[in-house]
């Protein structure tokens, strides 16, 4: 099934190079992990995907290492293996040490767990809670 | 069906006051909200809950407003409707402005749509990323 | 969109009409639900769907009450508010009393929450628990 | 745990092999891969699971690649590793081609995306969105 | 909590006005749902995830009809009620019957059954399905 | 990336050792599965999910089998490889039999596809059903 293979760069188009040159410089590494190797087999998904991700995971109202760990929350609520790993080593890139990894995991785990009693329970929402 | 009921501070038992004294005390609050009063008709769940919520999201390596805003993200991804509503108020309390809440959802929308790239294409963990 | 109502008995098909009666005469009960009036939209999915839910939920090695109670976890963990509140009403009947739901309340939220820290912390099977 | 193999053909029983007899007349196939094998230890489960698949995924108003492409959507949701290596060989045999798959994957994750902006946001549904 | 309402065109900055404009243009419609009102509050956000949706959901390989019903199978498995209820009606303004809806139902239903009996049940992937 | 890997008894805290030498006591057993390895990365994150999972699961209202099944049911729910299989062997050691195990999927499996129905199908939840 050829087209699960990985486009690597050298045999990529131009079109596609021109988005891991991007990757590579906005990341300073001089390597394209395997997500974008794979969805290169659409262009435009690749192209889309990455500039989505470009936007969003600048820095902002919230740092780096904050977002990257926003991802690896979500990440591992979904149950997404490749997802957290590499997010795991992007999070430590971007500054994350293991008691914040720690923590990352704890408030995740209750949060998974408090949902699901939230909504076992029939919960209804609190009037200050609700919008306005 | 009664069981639903919500327990009321003035029809709680001693234990189940306790932890809403605690609770309050620990908020800085006056009141207690519907998710306290629906798993306290259970006061050993009540109790436990409670305590690991309160170590868990005690500001440690990670700040209270970014434990909040986790919280959001995983109550996102799950759909919990009653959770997204009082953990949006909570993380608000803490601080989340709406630049950051801003940013949140985004990086949260993308991790929920990244995770189903990687999983439909199959992509395998780079050997950089496995852990060691 | 009128595809969106509810098929009542009066207004039903031959069709419809005979697996209403035979909901109503396993479940000694005299009305219908409304998720089974919604998918008499389409009656193959009707008659498929109650004869596959007559068998899996008859007693067998688990009893009646046992079922619910798995039926009521899997609904609290997928968050769909319709299936908690007609299975916690269909597990009570069966007599699933108020202690026995806060228990396995407790238990499905602690498996949401280890199932994360698993995931999050890319625990590997344990060789004896590999399926041989 | 000798529960987790798989039922082979040669060891089946006949109640279990007819099934398997008719799933492969039915894809017109030689062989049979192991989600019966496994399931087949349940010949009870085996039966139901495959009647229902075959009359769900017979072509109607819907045609097999379609139905196909829907699988495998709803699979790459859930993180289903098997369920998305078996199903896209069944879409691509059913006619699914790669910009089909590739367009099939951007939509998929999208709806990912926005289901939790749309949750997160806390959108109420529209008046003309709702059921009449 | 005033950033959970709508902006309104009249009260929308020209940025976001050329978003609504582009979106009723391109859907041949005079009004915009909820979820664009809602995280227009974020301008980029609504920007990013609007010209993603219209690049993802214009016909190519796969027409309308069916991307709309992909993004319906994928809301019916993240029980996301806002995106049942809007794709749905998108749905069937692309062309779909009573009798597509319930076809889609059932191949989804059936999918998310099927995709939990295979992680049950530790099914490994048959070596013909592994990509290669 | 050492913080990936297990702790093992010999090389572990006294605080880390005293909480495998109470699971250890127990569950009547002479070995640490790697879940605990791996979390007890996090001391306090290893002592307090065995103290919240200790008074969960033991038997109480539902006996030790009951609750390990609705844990797999679960886990298969949240598809978590590693929960499946760890939560597999430890419902047969509670005497989860071969035919106990089918029922459980099956149930499991028929409350998946009847969430999305429900959902899909947009169904009101019955006047009877709602909490009161």
């Amino acid at each position: 099934m050829a087209t699960l293979g990985l486009i690597e760069y050298e045999s990529a188009s131009a079109e596609v190079r021109a988005v891991y040159d991007d990757i590579m410089a906005t990341r300073k590494t001089d390597w394209i992990n395997n997500f974008w190797k794979a969805i290169a087999r659409d262009p435009a998904t690749l192209r889309r995907t990455w500039e989505s991700i470009k936007e969003v995971m600048a820095p902002g109202a919230l740092d780096a290492v904050t977002k990257e760990m926003i991802y690896l929350a979500v990440s591992a609520t979904n149950q997404c293996g490749y997802c957290i790993a590499s997010h795991t080593a992007a999070a430590r890139k971007a500054g994350m040490t293991d008691q914040m990894f720690a923590e990352l995991m704890a408030v995740a785990g209750m949060a998974n767990e408090t949902n699901r009693l939230a909504s076992g329970y029939q919960v209804e929402i609190d009037e200050r809670f609700k919008p306005r």
